[in-house]
């Protein structure tokens, strides 16, 4: 293994340990040595990486939006109601996500972390598919595409936030196929809302298939 | 002032007071000393009303639908566009609504809160607002209450997250407009649409009226 290679997975496996970490402990009581601990790296690599509590929840909070990557789809609103149902999904399994969503939502991480960074980072991400949504004649004259995928991102934030409170998470799927069942008809052209699939269990179909994208 | 209404008095101060400081300072990190020198009653009191840190942030968290008073309308659903862009106000001046909505959202505070609480006290809420909405003709048949009450309760939750990590919640008005251009095409009937006023000062307008509800 080349020398860049290591580096780039001791990099990974540290950040994978500090979101689970994160996730289980919040930012406050975190600390460097449960990170260290969890990662099974030396001391010497994860300060090498990241040299504070901070520069690991930040590159925590970055690792968000590759966990949206769903395989391309002729309807780019497709696609996109597909990130949102696939993102539910990995929440159940993935710890990293998780620490990465609790670290944007909760308020304990020090402002001078970026709290909106994620937020951004998705409204960029849907941005782009809105607008090759809109060169397709998929969407309504009327939609603002800013308007929309910020919309998305925030109904989504808390969506997910009230299915952990209420359910574990377990009736994410349900909550969101309601959401696209009332927000979609204000953004798509009345002939593609028969074939869009906006099911709760689309998460689970779209991992399932062979031509995922890997993540 | 008769006994039991001091007491009454007595403890609505410690509640504001806890909200305040769960506010600034999220569950992990607050105090029973910092809540008593906010509040300014005695140590005896506090505790007579509430033995423990946990049943004073139970307490806090139960304070969150009052907020949402608003003055009655012929149109429910009007009512109801008007609870969301007044809580959406009173987030701006009531660091109690700020403590509860933090609690409620951050993950530190320990489990044996019931975090699901006001998410479900808003539901039940709002779900006796829009079955009188039914009840008047203003929806459209396929609503079901449930599900679209839950979904704005999940909804607000988010898009507040959202504004206060991104503009400090001063565009929570704007941004709850936008959810209510994009939702209520599938909630009221068409005919009702033209007349529901959901501009983004709405709440600033609701708590300026003479017949506003006193909160």
């Amino acid at each position: 293994m080349a020398k860049q290679e290591r580096a780039i997975r001791t990099r990974q496996a540290i950040v994978e340990a500090a979101g689970a970490v994160f996730d289980e402990h919040g930012y406050t009581s975190t600390t460097i040595a449960m990170v260290l601990e969890r990662s099974d790296v030396t001391k010497g690599a994860l300060y090498f990486h990241f040299p504070s509590k901070e520069a690991l929840a930040q590159a925590v909070l970055n690792e968000q939006v590759p966990f949206g990557i769903v395989p391309p789809q002729a309807c780019k609103l497709q696609e996109i109601v597909d990130m949102t149902f696939v993102v539910g999904q990995r929440l159940l399994t993935s710890s990293l996500l998780r620490g990465s969503i609790r670290l944007a939502v909760d308020q304990e991480a020090p402002s001078r972390i970026d709290h909106g960074g994620p937020f951004r980072q998705w409204s960029e991400r849907l941005e782009e598919l809105l607008e090759l949504a809109r060169e397709r004649g998929e969407l309504l004259p009327t939609v603002q595409p800013r308007q929309t995928v910020e919309l998305l991102v925030g109904c989504f934030s808390g969506i997910q936030l009230m299915s952990r409170a209420l359910s574990g998470r377990a009736d994410l799927g349900e909550r969101l196929s309601v959401l696209w069942a009332h927000i979609l008809p204000s953004i798509a052209v009345p002939g593609l809302l028969p074939a869009l699939d906006t099911r709760a269990d689309r998460g689970v179909r779209v991992l399932a298939s062979p031509e995922r994208v890997a993540s």
